[in-house]
């Protein structure tokens, strides 16, 4: 019953066994070798178009990278006020582009509030010299509250972004859980939406520790190599991150792991609402449940082994806020005997 | 007959087969796991005291955390003019540091001279405002061109360095190759001899892609964690990386894959010599061979399939200086193969 | 009838004169002359206690000096949601820290709220690696919107931070209009408060070029000079920035400029009232007036040639939000010219 | 007979009238004033082209800012081993970059030796990922040894820039004392041999602390502006550190002030021969005089009151190498005490 983070979860077994396949021997050094080539082609496949990939360690790696492709030091970066790259990645994105701002906005349920937004970039106009200038706007899908916004969503936050000349990158730490149901190609989810760079999970869905930063329009990539190399993230042995997400794009495996974890997800919180918990805070889109429960439940619940976070927010009315997180890797058992624990109460 | 480079290797079997020993289910993450904590411990015992180690995913990263760890934004940090830190890292340690400035320093073999080394400390005095302030001495063991210095070596440089009143850090990316054949326990060729801080590598050594930073004075590491963690080498699924390590040092794997590259290299040598190509320019000491061959020699081992890099100097005399790798991978027919075509012209 | 900003003013009589005064033949260079010593001495008769004092040209760079002493790279930086270090300094104190990250904070007439920055510092708890970590409270006085904080009000702020282990910076760039009718002395109002570090402008109040950073614990300035040298602020003929220090203090010529300054806003305002435009939208305590005013009374008003600054936010019932800065050097018949336009009306 | 050097001089009496000449009333802040304004013409007018611009505080500032406009955070910067910008600035180049990496050459005299710019150039090769990327190149004029580049010179290291695809900046602290004498006009002094943007002093030479960086592409400036702005380098009263540079131009006073600088260490120099001091080591090009005296000399002069600066480098067959600067203040009874003392021993 460990509902702490996808972050938990072990390693898929094929993409384990990519790397036994691609260990044979000498191979090219720093991703000129075959199985990089081949990974970023199936990257350019599965998007529909010719993309330039590169293959990172992490998420805060991914994120800090693609934004400073795309943002000069004095720049803003318009985010959610609970966006990883503002809360939970120690300042990097200041790190990796050397100084820029992250404007924090509002927004229900992890999402940017669209007149928000649009008062912000308002704010900081271009070309006047004291403000810190239009950098990109940065939006998680799923965002950090387990919820997807739809392309209406994204299409009116992106029209602002774009009209104050502003590139826009996805967060995608959980890409594979916001394309699962939403019924769209990837293409479809970023893209065709405007979305110019993303940043592809796999690490929460079966990965080891690979994720990959996509950008649609190559040349927008400038000079990514330098600074992913200057920071440690060009990888001499490249075959091995690569092949994990060659396993993970093969015959649509990142899907078939999140559907399952976004399957459990809704168990869940069906469960609870079946439990008498009534409604999540925020709708459940993904593999994520934000629901506030009493203290004796949380007890009662932690003393039958349920790992979970509790939300670093005061408590209301008796109750405090968790999150129970879902993964490729949780078992049935484990959501029954959670409910199990539920309905013994 | 790959002698590009020991990163163009693979992965030790042992080591792969550790991902699927510590692969079940739900862990703790961000290095907080079991396996984590142990292959620390087994850092500890390696060293014959408490150390702080640190995993992350490249060398440069290892050795930009480490000198950042060390070093002001506006320190210097002395080094050998070939030093992997000043010339193939795409300027990571001014990146990690914040600005700090590599003093290059001559010396043969890629070996610092001590003469120089006191005359570069004497022209950036501490506390004159004007000046880069001192900040570290950095020492490359085995060095770039595969030599190794001796304890008495280090011992000149590393009394500089502290009378300057700056700590010591050794990129020891091929650290199991200075060891082996040194006689020297870990202890006595790292801390024992001054050595502050250690990049310990794997990769180039049969790892997959993991590096152990090793603070022998765990308070030294200071903010250590969160420099690492902004520069996106903070692993949700800590146990990967750390699980490569600890398969390393188990039953000595580390020396025996070294010893195994070492020797390699030692018959090549030895069979460049027999074959009247004289001695390499400078002494094998671990698994770099640098000799200058005559252009068809080059071009004949060229032809029969074997890689290895032309350094980029100018060529004297009809020669061209090239280096040779071998690693634990390296096969005896690949070494036979290649004195073969240099017998057979 | 020039009420665009205190920036716009030029230099008083006095300190042009002190330029004059210590302009014989050589001196000491980089402030270890007679005249830079005086200044700093006089800088600690002032505040009743040796303080470390440092002179930089600009309000940005010594509020990113000071910022940059007290907070690491991956820090955060409490500070108001308008605050001249978020919104007006194109990103300063992130290139000064080397990336630390600002939090805005809500609070009406620019000051912050104290439940707000309560739960700010929460949500970034220490040694948490993920988040950026407690870096300085930073407060600005007088505020952005020309109020003062009362002692209370910053105790509480303070209290705040200095439970979290931060430091407090405060951002005196009008300091003078702040003190001024405060009925405080200089210690009152900075460190006897728990201000740790004060950017202490003369520029806006009739210097020509100098502000100072006032270090009330010197031994909390640390690495500051390293700092300002690599940021080009130390300067070769540090007689001239000190001299400007030494003739703003002296005989309290500081506080009569501001004096002046706060006079004419306050007649300004009494003005606005008298004619019907109502008080200002929040207390004018110092030498700024913010006040909504109809389209036409401000068309007539830039007829008759008054300038002044049109708030950029949109405008609300017919009426824009302008901006009125007074300074020292503001006349009478400004004043009287400005309120016959609205009498006129 | 204080020859520390021209820093410790005071202002010429023309730049400091310039002061109350536009210190009357309200002006537009930040650079937008009409003195600003005709101080930038008049610098287009002396390099007779339409160049860009902009005023800083100080030689490390201006250094700074125009090489981060040129070179990206991971790019080279090569530069003799004693420049300023490598030796006297605290790291400033890099602070200002973000982690550029300055390469130091040696030289006769301060002047950079092409063959080894060329070697230098190749080693760090355009587009190798692991290698910091072609920066600038960086020459100073006059050298810091007071030696001057003859265009000839100038044209073989600059074609080796540009043939690197790499722009030039010149270090022009002392840009007044190369001029006179060389028979060359400012253009032909510097674009005209390729220079792309230089810094300007003015402080060195009579200014307060006022340095322009002058770009001769204007669109090289790029976003110039933004970086001085968060470097705390655009200045509220940008009248005063314009009106510098306004007087400096005005009637060739620039040119004026140097003549005597240079005119009296051609004096100095010559009575140091003829007092048996046999030639400098570096030609006189300029207002610096590096000789090497014996102990007695030195002491017997600093008795008499006489100040200069003890090079760091160890002594030679009981001499100490020593450096004199003149500046547009030294008077000729300084000149003849100190060779008085000469003659006297």
């Amino acid at each position: 019953m460990d509902f702490t983070s996808d972050n938990a979860s072990g390693v898929a077994p094929e993409i384990l066994a990519a790397f036994a396949d691609v260990n044979h021997g000498a191979a090219a050094a720093y991703g000129d070798d075959e199985v990089s080539a081949r990974a970023r082609a199936a990257m350019s496949d599965l998007f529909e178009r010719e993309v330039a990939t590169f293959f990172v360690a992490s998420g805060s790696a991914a994120n800090g990278l693609a934004l400073a492709a795309l943002v000069p030091p004095y720049g803003t970066i318009f985010a959610h006020e609970e966006a990883h790259i503002h809360v939970d990645e120690c300042a990097a994105p200041e790190f990796f582009s050397g100084g820029a701002k992250i404007i924090p906005l509002p927004g229900a349920g992890g999402k940017i509030d669209a007149g928000a937004l649009e008062l912000a970039i308002r704010k900081f106009p271009r070309g006047v010299v004291h403000r810190p200038q239009p950098g990109a706007l940065s939006v998680t899908q799923a965002s950090e509250f387990g919820t997807v916004y739809t392309p209406k969503e994204l299409e009116e936050l992106i029209a602002l972004a774009k009209a104050g000349g502003m590139p826009v990158h996805m967060d995608g730490a959980r890409f594979a859980n916001a394309i699962v149901g939403s019924g769209l190609t990837p293409a479809e989810a970023s893209w065709k939406l405007g979305v110019d760079v993303l940043s592809f999970g796999a690490t929460k869905n079966g990965g080891m520790g690979s994720e990959a930063v996509v950008f649609f329009e190559p040349e927008m990539a400038g000079d990514f190599q330098f600074r992913q190399k200057r920071a440690g993230h060009v990888f001499s042995k490249g075959r091995f991150p690569a092949a994990q997400f060659e396993a993970y794009l093969k015959d649509g495996l990142w899907l078939k792991l999140a559907s399952h974890a976004n399957e459990q997800a809704r168990r869940l919180a069906d469960g609870l609402k079946t439990a008498g918990y009534g409604d999540p805070s925020w709708p459940v889109d993904a593999n994520e449940i934000f629901v506030a429960l009493p203290f004796d439940v949380i007890d009662a619940l932690v003393k039958k082994g349920a790992q979970f976070h509790k939300w670093p927010i005061p408590p209301e009315n008796g109750r405090q806020l968790v999150r129970l997180v879902t993964s490729f890797q949780t078992r049935s058992p484990e959501i029954d005997g959670f409910l199990e624990v539920l309905k013994s109460l």
